[in-house]
């Protein structure tokens, strides 16, 4: 019998990581404090199976799906697991009420890893006595077609919590990062939030449309960025290399940062700005047939990734 | 007899220029004010344009490089140009005393492109006859594998030139982008920048390796950013669209902006530990070798894109 892993919520986040370790060969219990949800979560994965065999990316559906079962319980779910998978709503109150339930009945060589995109683990982790073996493993969505994983540990996440979350992880073909410790937002989403504040900035401005900014991004710099990082890329644009590039670069980049000493709030009008430039490109009966596109793109490329 | 082009300046970015317009078929013709740098960036072309055919992006080297000339002087390069691509060395006093130049021998149509990264037109070309046919037209690096470029009009460049431009890289294949003015640091280096900003204080403040950071985003974030921009990423990933996902996580946005109320300077010390762990990634007499891979890479891109 091959090592169990235990996935608490099951929603889009939660269903997407039961995925990467069925497929890995864990077998994967299915829980939802929601009735019913982890049974509709199995359906959904069925379906996301059958696209993953024809984009080449998994053998066998069949017996894919066979390793994933839903749990009667929490405490069933979570029976033998050598590693729990927590993506609950992200909210510090329900992260606290289930890593309560959580607590009492983790089995004690047991790590947990919190989908939390944001909430350091701290703010809920305190009180417990499994405190030690929790760390932040925060995916970029979908986590089966996006490899990447951030381990955060809390002040009181042992080191061998990390170490072997990391090792899990690898195991699992997944790729972690690591951050030494907490700050809101981890890298991915300080990363891609400052991105986000000035792209709306330039559109709140008048300065380009939303689709201009898009395109600067996906026929422009993205391309880069789809398989180097943004250290690599200014290092290979300078021919000393990263200190001869923030020699020569760096006062601009300093000087674009000072133009935007304060933080500006989205507000209701460029929401809606944004909002009507996005519909005219995209019709709202159509997000979700794009994103079916979008991952469909992704599967093209995790493929390529794999040759 | 084909339309004409002239490429001034015929660095990295001036020789990339070259086979962007002589690949679509026209007639480019180089100049460059320091004695030799043209004929030894055709040689350069000429190598770049053997990968090219490899990768399958181009059919005929012989018959493309047919269509580059080195002028004599800078009289000869525009002679009957309908376009000037400047990519001079990026200075203030360089650009205006190219521009005065410039401004003297141009034909009574021909536009103007400037290449210029971050410094707007304005600073360069007010006094000129020729003002109102001069804009930016900035790309990124190579600019025949990367196909953005971003126009950036002067207050006083005029609406058809803008259009011009915009008409002429549709033409040969780029991906014109508009800003409706100007600002320090355009599109694309105001989004690498802010990325770049929040990247480097992450190494400062020792929350993440180098490494790491980059493998957030290539193993990460930048797998989207390579098809999809940040508006129509966001578009995605909440169910009711863009202005549902500002709702949602626009506060957490804004929480990590106000985490940041001040630019700070990369200072020596901090440069010295970034090159440190990249050159602990890729030792200094590979950066060549890596920057080849990388452009194998956005070939193969390229060539994806074009199926």
């Amino acid at each position: 019998m091959s090592e169990k892993v235990a996935i608490v919520g099951t929603g889009l986040v939660g269903s997407g990581w039961a995925i990467v370790f069925a497929r890995a060969g864990f077998q994967v219990s299915l829980f939802d404090s929601v009735e019913g949800a982890a049974s509709k979560a199995r359906e959904l994965i069925a379906e996301r199976l059958v696209d993953l065999v024809e984009y080449g990316l998994i053998d066998d559906k069949a017996s894919c799906l066979a390793r994933i079962e839903v749990a009667g319980d929490l405490a069933a779910a979570l029976k033998d697991a050598v590693y729990v998978q927590e993506s609950a709503f992200e909210r510090v109150d329900v992260k606290r009420a289930l890593f309560s339930k959580i607590d009492k009945i983790i089995g004690k060589d047991t790590l947990v890893g919190s989908s939390s995109s944001g909430i350091p683990s701290s703010a809920f982790t305190e009180h417990f006595a499994c405190r030690d073996r929790i760390l932040i493993a925060h995916p970029v969505n979908p986590p089966y077609l996006v490899p990447v994983v951030e381990l955060v540990p809390a002040p009181w996440t042992a080191p061998e919590t990390v170490r072997g979350v990391r090792a899990l992880m690898d195991r699992v073909g997944q790729k972690p990062v690591e951050m030494t410790r907490e700050i809101e937002g981890f890298i991915v989403n300080r990363l891609q939030g400052v991105l986000l504040m000035e792209a709306w900035k330039l559109v709140a401005d008048g300065l380009a449309s939303v689709e201009d900014i898009d395109r600067t991004i996906a026929d422009g710099l993205g391309l880069r960025w789809g398989f180097m990082g943004p250290f690599e890329t200014i290092d290979l644009n300078a021919s000393g290399g990263v200190a001869d590039y923030a020699q020569r670069l760096g006062p601009l980049y300093q000087s674009i940062a000072a133009s935007r000493p304060l933080h500006e709030v989205w507000d209701g009008e460029l929401i809606a700005e944004v909002e009507r430039q996005r519909r005219a490109v995209l019709p709202a009966d159509k997000l979700a047939e794009r994103t079916a596109w979008r991952d469909r793109r992704l599967m093209k490329l995790a493929k390529e990734r794999q040759l």
